[in-house]
């Protein structure tokens, strides 16, 4: 951020009075311009014993599986959203359940909001312009080493065990990249 | 959002080429700037039969009672942030639990996370800048008609049921604002 957007002048970096952290503020109108985590809503869709993985068209991670999720819009809700986002990337409607995840990712300052969603009907998906490729899978056809996040793998683990114990709560946790390393995470649960 | 924060120059309102919504787009230099909701984190911090409210010392509702809570940062987890604004805004130190709750307030462009925490001591807390006193209430002691926000009241409700049956899971629901009426909320749960 170089410019206050509210009325163009540069902005500076500093601490506002009593706050304890610098922000970009601007000198000529005054508007501190705060910059927060951002939240990415998504589901699991699930038919029977099976659910619903999308194949990214899209960078990052583009030709990876992945569950459908995005960025939360304003003016929806973290359910709405997820619903949304599923219909967007595969075609499929859902009926959203529980929040099954919640992973906040600080390295990006993204929090991730999983739910479970019940797939309306078992067919009726396909590609989009964000999916190369839409398709249910059972536990034992997962393409585990071509998941493209994380945050997924995590997610989808939890949810094959918790299938076989009867999904007991709702799973948060956090996600860090371990400085250094490329592609290595330490997975802390709550 | 009047101009570019990138560069500087003036921003026009159009729906981007493969999006849905209209966004701030940049004409000079392309910057899509995507505004998103935003996450209150907190907790009920809990003390064997009591928990920990404060009165605000800030607007808005400034003299009415709440949940010590606040917008996450950048670079912290949801269960952070929760610790953090219950140090700020009470003084108290917590052990960060299960989340309790998630609503979205989709009026209001917020999503909360409520957590349980466990007051690591029976005192240490007290007035701050953002509270003007902070106390421990048994439930019969809870202050219903000064709680400053619907969000609360709804999870403080849903809280003290829980506690008689040994809190089952974690509540999501949504708050919306009822058109036409200024303090009127309906709560759906999911």
């Amino acid at each position: 951020m170089n410019y206050c957007s509210q009325c163009g002048a540069e902005v500076h970096v500093t601490v506002p009075a009593g706050d304890h952290l610098p922000r970009h503020v601007c000198p000529a109108c005054g508007t501190i311009h705060y910059q927060n985590p951002k939240i990415v809503t998504g589901c699991i869709p699930e038919w029977e014993d099976r659910i619903l993985l999308c194949r990214r068209a899209i960078e990052p991670r583009l030709g990876l599986w992945t569950l459908p999720a995005g960025f939360m819009e304003n003016g929806e809700s973290t359910a709405q959203g997820a619903a949304r986002e599923t219909r967007e990337e595969t075609g499929a409607e859902v009926r959203i359940r529980a929040l099954y995840s919640s992973f906040s990712l600080p390295h990006i300052s993204q929090v991730y909001m999983l739910f479970r969603g019940e797939l309306l009907a078992p067919d009726g998906f396909g590609p989009t312009p964000e999916s190369l490729e839409v398709a249910l899978f059972r536990e034992q056809d997962v393409p585990w080493e071509e998941i493209a996040f994380s945050v997924v793998v995590q997610t989808l683990r939890l949810y094959f065990e918790d299938r076989r114990n009867g999904f007991p709560h709702t799973h948060v946790g956090t996600i860090e990249r371990v400085p250094g390393e490329r592609r290595d995470y330490r997975i802390t649960m709550l």
